[in-house]
């Protein structure tokens, strides 16, 4: 192998600039090409002496950043034989998109390994960081509560969730709109469980579901798990249009359909109030039920909150209503919790036991006491705050950079954009070169329940670095702006 | 209402004995007949004068048990209008089991509710309490981590669980006699979600299950979940005999073979190893694969561990292995893992993110902790020296009380007996006489994979107080006692 002394693009957080020492660039240099593959896993190494030569410096320096690169784990020395590229979790194990991603396990576990690979700006995580959300708050509620309760937590609980959490919640959601009691409520192991205990009860295989298309991957994996197909509406959107739902209800029969009216995910759309009655309506009136996945209505920067669909007249009637704590609260909790029609109580809380028994007694009792003993309204309007100047801050650099290349909305809240590409370039092939450039995000192709291929990409910046928004931004522009010309190329030769 | 002045058998854990104060007596004759259902939920209370001039007591003395009864949730005085039975969850809200007990989200609650319900004894836990197992420990490890990496532990990981819980399992197991990498372990929320990952991946509707009979029910309801149907074998206790277990593959071509070979859930039994052996070859012939429950291998009092079967020869192929902390190590963790054929991994980890993404991140951080810096192999050999001593002393009192009335074997270990009891007696109608005289405990309809009605009923001790024991079996036994009877009169007129 030769290491030539090339300008490397990717850039870490440890990224030495032009000013950092010479190890340290170095260092950054070669983890800079771990990243991008070009050094692969089980490649090995010049030796310390070689690429010194090589370059005409220091052994020592070499040495060092031989040295750190292997504390960080992404080289590993093997006494006798020299150093090695170690076979770990790198982006160079991240395929090209291959339709693979369409598996819930492939894009959840590639989305971390994204969002963590050295060298790599990710705009994955759509949910606020540790520091900036109430992650604390809620672990000092919990050390508390180890302390005052213990032997209370440790034990198997119902499985339809503790009272007290339960019971904590309705005044919760009665600050959404929904007014209900706490035998309403089942906990859940995140928002993500609710959804798949709707998906359970009432699809069977070769059931029809319709969806809005692109619709969130969580909510298209429920639903071919259960066997069932799901269908989008045949608009220009992809969203439900209110004029042509009836006849697609009576042509299809769908037996669910799925809505995420609050900051879409992925779109970040807002649905209207006559669209979420419209629909709601048409629910009630054909006997379809409605999940409705409601993952972060609080993260809102503009415009007033509208009432969720199980908030209207009727939507005891015809929604399941799920939502998780992680995406605007506590990232990671892993608990929220379903509403299901009373009829349908039993039945859910059957399925959520056979999943998993119950979720942790230890985490909903600190749920509980963070519902009733803090501020959340404050907190809330503290991330929203931050998380505002941030996305009106990314919208002008995506704008600056990508204004040529793709369609931007602003959504009024939520921690993504949706980048609709020029029809001509290949949401997968930008998605591959862009990982090699140090910058990922998620493709379309994970939100397309009908698997047709659209040419988009979702950028969230819930994790990413206010710092790093400029340089991300620009590799993806390098990037769309070799895919378009490609495009062309190819338009032109009539392929 | 007339509240006549009788002796009531149920006695709480507050229970005044024949020297406490009057007002204890009064207050505990009233809560055993709450317990019993004989005051039922809405019923009025004669007022504080009427009830002491009925007793020629002091009307100071019936209001002390009042009070005492509101505290405890059992009762509430409405302004002007008197007392009231609270509609609490005790156990007037139990029904008869109508077979309805099959749900498994109702037998959980069920179970908890009777294991809360005031004065009534519950035998119904079969998992050590929090002051006797480790979970003090792990609580300790969870606030100390806490503080030392919050932030790592609020965020979404990756769905195959925490590289450093997945190591510290490598070790864990090795104890186990089962080698694997880390990337052979699959964390989930409990051993029960193990189970239903298996059935999810590997079951379609119309499948047939090979399970044994009894089984343990949240194994039955996996299956059944999946829209498969369980079939046993056709033999005298259940078991799966070798001989036939040829045949009734080829004949019914079942898609799994349910196994719990160490100290079964709910009969206590633990299979040798040549069984073990014979199944797994047969299984391997036939390429059926195996789901073995391995609850709580460690809570042994004698005898000589066996290697589970995913340890034995072929065991990689052919078995999906599973299993929970909660049942030896730490109560109502929620944390277990999967170890399905490598083949079968991805397919697995697709489930696990679709049913909740990922276990919590806080949760599985303290476990790696737990797993790799105590010594739980003292905590195992203390746990069980304790329940050792426990077990004997209750099957002493289980033969010499019920010993006319039922068939109970001393396990090898676990934390329950299972008791046949003569054939013509109902467990059903046994079941419901004893919650109303004051003890609880799990029925074989419950455990009956093929909805036969069996005649045994399951006696678990992790959470009974040992000073309870005696009184417990003693009611059961009257119990059982008057039921012999009926089915003796019945039996001889000829109904």
């Amino acid at each position: 192998m030769t290491v030539e002394n090339r300008r490397v693009s990717a850039k870490s957080d440890r990224a030495g600039g032009p000013r950092s020492p010479l190890y340290a660039r170095l260092r950054d240099e070669l983890a800079g090409r771990i990243a991008a593959g070009s050094l692969a896993p089980g490649e090995k190494l010049p030796t310390v002496r070689a690429l010194a030569k090589e370059r005409s410096i220091n052994p020592m320096t070499v040495a060092k950043a031989y040295a750190q690169l292997a504390d960080m784990g992404l080289i590993h020395a093997r006494a006798g034989s020299g150093s090695f590229v170690a076979e770990h979790k790198t982006v160079s194990d991240v395929p090209a998109n291959d339709g693979g991603l369409s598996d819930l396990g492939s894009i959840s576990s590639r989305l971390f390994e994204l969002a963590h690979a050295p060298g790599v700006i990710a705009f994955t995580g759509n949910y606020p960081t540790a520091e900036l959300s109430d992650a604390f708050a809620y672990a000092g509620l919990l050390e508390k509560s180890l302390s005052a309760r213990q032997a209370d937590l440790f034990r198997y609980d119902p499985p339809a969730g503790r009272d007290e959490l339960r019971e904590a919640l309705v005044p919760f959601l009665a600050g959404h709109s929904i007014a209900v009691r706490p035998a309403d409520v089942l906990v859940t192991s995140g928002g993500q469980q609710g959804m798949d205990i709707v998906a359970r009860h009432l699809l069977r295989p070769g059931n029809c579901v319709l969806m809005e298309r692109p619709a969130y991957f969580g909510a298209i994996n429920v639903v071919r798990a259960a066997g069932a197909t799901p269908i989008s509406p045949d608009t220009p959107t992809g969203e439900i249009d209110l004029g042509q739902l009836p006849q697609l209800i009576a042509e299809r029969r769908p037996k669910l359909i799925v809505v995420n009216p609050t900051f879409h995910n992925p779109t970040g759309r807002t649905m209207s109030l006559e669209q979420r009655q419209g629909i709601l309506d048409i629910a009630l009136r054909t006997g379809t039920p409605i999940l409705e996945d409601d993952h972060c209505p609080e993260i809102r920067f503009r415009g007033e909150p509208l009432p969720p669909l199980r908030a209207l007249k009727g939507g005891d009637q015809a929604v399941y209503y799920t939502r998780g704590f992680g995406k605007a609260f506590i990232p990671g909790v892993r608990l929220g919790f379903l509403i299901p029609p009373a009829k349908a109580m039993q039945g859910c809380l059957d399925i959520k036991a056979t999943t998993d028994l119950q979720s942790s007694a230890l985490l909903q009792g600190a749920l509980a006491d963070y519902l009733n003993g803090t501020d959340w309204k404050a907190y809330i309007r503290r991330v929203c705050s931050m998380y505002k100047d941030r996305q009106e801050r990314l919208y002008a650099i995506l704008q600056k950079h990508l204004g040529g290349y793709a369609e931007i909305d602003l959504p009024d809240g939520g921690l993504s954009f949706w980048l609709r590409l020029n029809d001509a370039m290949k949401a997968g092939d930008v998605y591959f070169n862009a990982v090699r450039h140090g910058v990922s995000f998620a493709v379309a192709d994970s939100f397309s329940p009908t698997r047709d291929r659209q040419s988009a990409i979702r950028i969230s910046f819930g994790l990413t670095r206010p710092e790093d928004y400029e340089e991300g931004v620009s590799r993806l522009a390098s990037v769309l702006r070799n895919a378009a010309s490609t495009a062309r190329t190819h338009s032109m030769a009539g392929v």
